[in-house]
Parts: structure tokens; sequence; C-alpha cells
């Protein structure tokens, strides 16, 4: 197997999981052509063109997680803050071919990344924000499928962590259009925060119980109006549609945002009080749905060129009607899976997967 | 990309697909990195190592189609039946490093199979045989995860299509498995043809009325008891528990067989005329299911380093109970899927998806 010479971008949640992951399997002396040469978080980079060892990886959790910050590791060569060109250059005069790991969660990285893609070096996101920027920002670093070639010299893309985490959603899209096949439909729930409230709201929840009830099993984010108003599955699907081969702008997707009018800028306290308002709007909704054997479902749609999330009302007997807890469900609709859709279904959040995601992105590079 | 010199063997519905979809993507100029050097049925092997063009592909097509046989196609430098030590002989004279394709549905060629991959040639599989021989045979042929070495120069194995078709299976496998989870079991129902009769069940058919209409629809082998006998489920389920790493035989797979006793060795008339005879201890086994809540389903477990199909009684409203028709369903629960499982469920069978499984193989292989 080929050595995969890794500089990893973010230490946060899933940042640690993915050290945790790989010193498991170096543990047991698997994965061993992973050579980790750079570690990095927003207090600077680590770098070691010899490879880290199997103790510096736990060295560097130890002191992130004591300190919050990477920068007093003791381990690599170089440390400071990352400049593209620097290390574009320190790579190539050391004849190394990375593979840069973005796990942040932000758009900061973009030039290096556009750079070193360039540069024949191979990325992996776990990171939605560089998929999402303007498009014509997004095609220095926009993947290529396995029947397609890329610009001569440029390395290799992975995103599968983006959308579903460790569910096989991006490799699945993939290979349905790389093999020929055409893509009619996708119908998916990318959220698991909002999918969760929709399934309460049937068990017989209010609106503001099922977001409380969300927010208490750490669901959202700490102001869960930054679920509600969609962008986030609003960047899922623009990833999804641009796979297809869709040139949209994050302006194009159409979003339905859930924040209750005149709550989007109040303080959370407020937020949180005036929030019972709305319990009745959705209650008339979902019984006006059940009535006609319906369920309201947070839906990412993408169909004839044009994208979408929102609520809609969908078959409880369908496989978005069935969809329970927090899981995320994919539904595509192709010409070659067209008397019945091709589903996958399961857990689409949580730093373990999404960094087994990302490891499974990594070990398919070598 | 890097160029693949492939060699398929055999020609049937699954090849004859193949080629039509790799002649589609050329057409596009699309998969121009895949070299089709060989092309074989029983009736012998067609290589020119320069490679086929695109109307070598058509010329194949329309031969096998006319005459049933490949031999008569004016194509390739050298034709002849396969002769392992020649062929390899001739690949290691050539310098080429070949991608051998089996879409048979025997062990042929299993010697020239395990020959090739340990000279370095890459082999893809749709055909189950040679993965469900004796587990010493399968060693030769036995694909490593990305995490693990294979011995020094072998090829790579891939053989996403011989559970589930085109449908993630075999890819979410290894990828739960490279990236450190454990699986815990896997509950699926691989036998279209046995899934939509159970399905069937439900909707009030009898079970020889079930199985006429999956004859009827095309979903049975000619004779239905080599679905019946549930040893094609069986073999599904032995290569997954051994990419799970159990060193498992055939025989240790636990087989209910669904053809009625007395009925394993009759004339076909004679087994569709006493069928109905089973039709009662059927519904009356539906029936007490039904009365708990459940559903009987052809479901294959694996747990616990065994392994099993046959039919169970399953809840109704799970996964397994609400699958409907022929589609086949993947459920896996690990380490890290716990709380809620990982699913992937459509159609697992049939020339289209199966084909598109080998090629998504191959072009992952580029």
């Amino acid at each position: 197997m080929t050595e995969l010479n890794i500089i990893q971008l973010g230490l946060g949640k899933v940042g640690q999981e993915l050290l945790r992951q790989v010193a498991a399997l170096w543990e047991q002396d698997r994965a061993t052509h992973l050579n980790y040469i750079g570690l990095a978080d927003s207090s600077g980079l680590l770098l070691d063109t010899n490879g880290f060892y199997l103790d510096d990886l736990h060295d560097a959790l130890a002191v992130k997680t004591a300190n919050g910050r990477l920068d007093q590791a003791a381990i690599g060569d170089i440390d400071g803050p990352i400049v593209t060109n620097q290390l574009i250059s320190l790579l190539r005069a050391a004849r190394i071919k990375a593979t840069i790991v973005d796990l942040t969660a932000d758009t900061a990285n973009l030039p290096l990344l556009a750079a070193a893609r360039a540069a024949g070096h191979d990325l992996v996101f776990a990171n939605k924000a560089p998929l999402a920027v303007d498009y014509a920002s997004y095609c220095a670093i926009a993947p290529t499928l396995p029947s397609e070639d890329a610009p001569t010299g440029w390395g290799r893309v992975r995103h599968e962590a983006t959308v579903g985490a460790g569910l096989p959603v991006i490799s699945t899209l993939e290979n349905v259009l790389a093999s020929g096949d055409q893509i009619k439909r996708i119908e998916a729930s990318v959220s698991g925060t909002l999918g969760y409230i929709c399934a309460a709201l049937d068990q017989g929840l209010s609106f503001s119980a099922a977001l409380r009830r969300a927010h208490d099993l750490g669901y959202t984010e700490p102001d869960p109006r930054d679920d509600l108003n969609g962008i986030d599955a609003a960047r899922k699907a623009l990833i999804l549609a641009r796979r297809m081969g869709l040139p949209m702008e994050l302006s194009q997707v159409g979003v339905d945002s859930l924040i209750p009018a005149g709550l989007e800028s109040t303080s959370l306290d407020e937020f949180w009080a005036k929030l019972p308002q709305v319990d009745e709007t959705y209650r008339v909704k979902l019984d006006a749905a059940q009535k006609r054997g319906n369920v309201l479902r947070h839906v990412a749609l993408i169909e004839d060129e044009r994208a979408s999330v929102g609520l809609r009302e969908v078959a409880a007997d369908s496989p978005l009607g069935r969809l329970r807890g927090s899981d995320s469900i994919f539904i595509w609709h192709t010409v070659r899976y067209s008397n019945s859709p091709l589903i996958v279904q399961g857990p689409g959040a949580g730093p373990q997967v999404t960094a087994a995601g990302v490891l499974a992105d990594i070990l398919g590079l070598g």
C-alpha cells in the first residue's frame, strides 16, 4: 500500500476522535501506512516531515485536552501559523505528497487547500464550509468522479463525512454516476436535529417541547436557531447537487427557515419563552397531514436541477415517514433504481461516525 | 488515472450489460482509462494486448447475441481456450498488469484467478462461487481490508456485486472494519426471490401462489427449488462472514431449506402440482406470527461467529418486517452504530445494477 502523509487541520471533537481511531489501529499494528506529518488547530501547525510516533499522537491529545490548544505539545520540528506558500514549498523540497484533512468548520484554509490540490496533494474533508462557498471558488477543490479526468497533476478529493458522516452517501453518489447511471431525484432527511423534532411531533409532543428535548439531549447547536434556520441542511443539499453536476450557489437552494417570525434575533431567553406561540400552528398542520395519512418531515429534495430543504408532508407509510429518532436517510431514484429506490439510513452525525467516515476516505486513498 | 487493462471472463446477461455500460461511457468520452484487452466465454478467450476499440465491444456483443458464443467474433490477436500459465506468461512478457473480472457462475477459473493474483494482477468478482469454496482455497483470492497488508506483490480484490449487486454492501463492511469499528450483528434479507415470497404471504397469498407469481415475474431460477434450498443466500452470508474475519466453511452456515419434504428431487411438474400441500402450514405459521405483531421473513443472520439463513419471525414494524417486493436489506449493528443501525436497502439483483456494481469496483481500482 502507498504510504500516506497526513496533515490534519482541526483538533475539535472530530479531530480528537480521528487521532484516537488512528492510534487504536496503530496499537493493533494496522494502518501502518498512515504517516502523520502535521497537526494543526487555530493555535498553529506542528510539522514533522519524518512523521509522528504513536506517543506523539497521545501527547497531542493530552495537551489539547488539558490546554484547549495544541501549540504547547512538544512534537514536530516546526511550529507556527500555517503559511500556504511556505508549507507547499516545504513539501515540495521534501518530495512529500501529502493528504490534507480538513476537520475545521470554516473556510480559512481554502487558499491553502486549493494551492495544495493544484500542487498534487490529496484533500479529505469533513468540513462542509469549503464545499459550500461560491461556485467559482469551489471549482478549485471540486472532486471528480472515478470516470472523469481531473486536471493533470491535481490531487484527489474525498468528502464522505460532509454529508451523513460515516454513512455511504458520497461514495454511493459517485458510484451511481461513474457507472453511467442518471439520478432522477434525491430525497433525504439530512438534519438529525430537525428529523428528531419531526418524529417527536408524530409522537404527540408540541413543537416547543420537541425542540427542548432535542436541546436537552445535545442534538442541537447551543442556539437552536442555528439548526432551525436550515442552513446546515441546505449546505448538504448543495454539496449533493454540485456532485450531481449542477453549478449551483447556496443562495439558489430553497430554504424554509423554521425559526418563528419575530424570533430570529431576540435573546435566547426570549426565544425559548415565546416559542410555544407556534405550537398550535404545528399542531393544526400535523393534524391536517395525519387526516391524509401523512406526517411532517424535514426533507432535502434535489430534482429537475433544483434543490430545496424544508418541512414537507410525506406519507406516514413511506421510508421518510417511518424515520424515527435522529437518524438520517438518503433515497436515490435513478434510471437503474427506478422501480424501487436505493436507500441508505442511519445515524448521520456525531464525532465517532464522522471520524470513521474521514478515516475510510483516507484509507481509500492508500 | 492509472490505465486499467481489463480481461472479462463471462459474457452472460451481466457480462453483456457491463460491455454496454462501458461502451456507453466511452461514447461520452468517459472512463477512457479502461482498456479492454480480453473477453472470454466458455467458447474461449479473445485477447488483444493493445486493447479493443469501441467497435470491437459492439462486434463482440453482436456475435454473442447472434450465435450464443463469442469465438467467431473477428477481434483479438489470440483466441482459444484459457490456459493459465500461458496467459500469465504472456501478460508478464507484455509487462501488463491486468484487472481480471469474473462474471461466470462457477469455479472453473479459480486456478487462473489465484495465479493471476499472486502475480500482481487485480481481481473483480460478481461471481460468488469462487468466494464460497473451501476456506483454504478461498485464501488465495481473499480480499484484504484497506487497513491490512496483502502479501507483497499480490493484486487487489474487489467483489461488491457478489452481495446485493450494486448496493454499497461490501464497501460498507470494509469501511466499518478498516476504521476500527466492530460488527456485532448483521441482519439481512439477501434473496430477492425469497424476500418477495415472504412479503407476498403478508398480502394474503398462499405459499404456492406467491412462488408461482415470483416465477412468472422472472424472479426465480427456472427450477425454483434452486432458490428455495437457500444455498444462494447461504453463499452470500458466508461471503459476509468471511469478510468479518471468520474462517468459516459453507457447510457451517445454518440453512433451512424451504423445499417441502419429499419434493426435493421430483420432476418439476410434480413439484408444482404438490406444492399447495404446504400452503396450510405457512398460513398457520403466519397467523401465529401476526397475532404476536410479527411477520415471516427470510433472514440471513451473522452474530457471535455464527451464520445462518432461514425463515424467521420478525416484528412487522421493523426494517426487515417492512420490506416489500424483491428488495434486499442489510442492517449493520456495530459498536459505533449501536443505538441505531446502519441500513442499506434496495434492489439487490438484476443485470443492470450488478454490472454497475462491477463497474464501480473496476473504476475504484484506477
